[in-house]
């Protein structure tokens, strides 16, 4: 059993709205400090085995496949221990 | 300048037909040994000024009041490298 987490963000280059959105009702809410946000997703994957190098290599098929859209995003995966 | 990540997931009771759906395709797509899929939100802040005490504590009050639902949602903060 392990848990390996799969942080998809939109990249660089990719407009993001709702990070935008974020970005500018933070100061209407009274916080200051913050110059940018930018949103994306985070999967949680529980593996019924090890998270050995085949295993990972699997995680990473599943994020090019399902998980991450490959054309507009960069994906990073890690184990947690 | 600093970067601070926010991470924003469901609260382990709450049902997560997101992931469900995710974790119901992967089969289907030739994967196993998945047994449980999570999705959550990513937040990557930029800070203007170091992440110190006070500009964590005003991350923490962004998190409960704009990004995260805290009724169903637990929010885990840390600062990027």
């Amino acid at each position: 059993m392990a848990r390996v987490i799969v942080d998809v963000m939109l990249k660089p280059e990719i407009l993001d709205p709702q990070g935008q959105a974020i970005a500018r009702a933070l100061p209407r809410l009274g916080f200051s400090g913050v110059s940018g946000v930018r949103q994306g997703k985070r999967f949680e994957l529980e593996l019924d085995g090890p998270a050995d190098e085949a295993a990972l290599s699997d995680v990473r098929k599943m994020a090019e496949t399902l998980l991450a859209n490959t054309v507009i995003e960069d994906f990073s995966i890690r184990v947690e221990e």
